[in-house]
């Protein structure tokens, strides 16, 4: 794969992978969001008896690590249709956020938990 | 903003953020997938009552489209954090991904509902 | 089975079935309020692609039903062993809540959509 | 509130508050479903940074107990909306479930963990 790894690259590709499959008339926001939920829950599910010192090795388990990988781009798949649906620009809105949140959570001189 | 929207940079940004606050006490690999799940639902909840030609004008609503931004933001940043605490490529992750999908899904001829 | 079906008893014997397996450890109100959350998406996942009309038709499909069925039954018991291990009466605090919902929705004359 | 604590006489409950309002429209058992899992993550984010220990002592916090116990409220109303919607009778599939468990995990001699 020599394609530059780029969201917008990788939200064409899936845009286009929809429409090759006549997937598209699937693919309203409320069922891409229903999806993205879906599979942010199969990404929990990993972790769901975990202690945090074990979730903090998942990566290291040669069965676990790729599952984790797996649903990260099943999140990401999603979000990225999602956004694509809607004309949404996700850097964006998270660039935006993150201006944001910098004035909304200031750092504290001595820091603090929240 | 005259920084270039960037995963990677964003990603930077986010752990700056939260190593500044000294949040990432709180950022272990369970906490963070849950609440990406978390905001994935949030997301959900906008379209619950839609129907789903509704769910497809949710833009045109001054009132919701913040929202749905603003969640869309949320969704990122949780992933791009998880991606940051165990070494995932979340790009890279995805890219994998489709091309594994391009083999399982191949297009018929004739496109047919899956 | 002769037992009576009633909420009380089967929370009894979901609490007995994690004693006798030694899985009380893993029975942290945050880990069964996750694993709750994951089932409540399992049972979302049955009908992500579906339209609002075949929704209301799955029970007539013999394979999806039990399927159904399945999943309730995994929120109901997650739903009553977070409420073991944090002493909450779930029915109580469900006759408390539609008490309030009754307030805090009064029936219009003429209903209207909310 | 004199009337007896019956699962039953709460889903009937349920169902006249939704039909009084015209709410039925909106009860799909796809729309429950993902309402069903937006409040299972409303429960899952009042834990989402705490320890285990921490999510072991939220009912002692007098700002946190009713929000857990209303959270739980929502939950199960929604189940039973859904069951209701779908004619399955939630304490049957329970009853069921446990029976299969109970022969899917048998008791070792020693227990060990899962």
């Amino acid at each position: 794969m020599t394609e530059r790894l780029d969201v917008a690259v990788l939200q064409r590709r899936l845009a286009d992978f929809a429409t090759a499959r006549d997937w598209e008339q699937y693919h309203t926001p409320k069922n891409l969001a229903a999806a993205l939920s879906v599979e942010a829950s199969e990404l929990v599910e990993i972790f769901q008896w975990l202690t945090p010192e074990e979730s903090a090795r998942v990566m290291r388990d040669p069965d676990t690590a790729p599952r984790v990988r797996d649903e990260v781009a099943d999140v990401l798949a999603y979000l990225l249709q999602f956004c694509e649906v809607l004309g949404i620009d996700a850097l964006a809105a998270l660039a935006a956020k993150i201006e944001r949140n910098e004035s909304r959570f200031p750092v504290r001189e001595v820091p603090e938990s929240r």
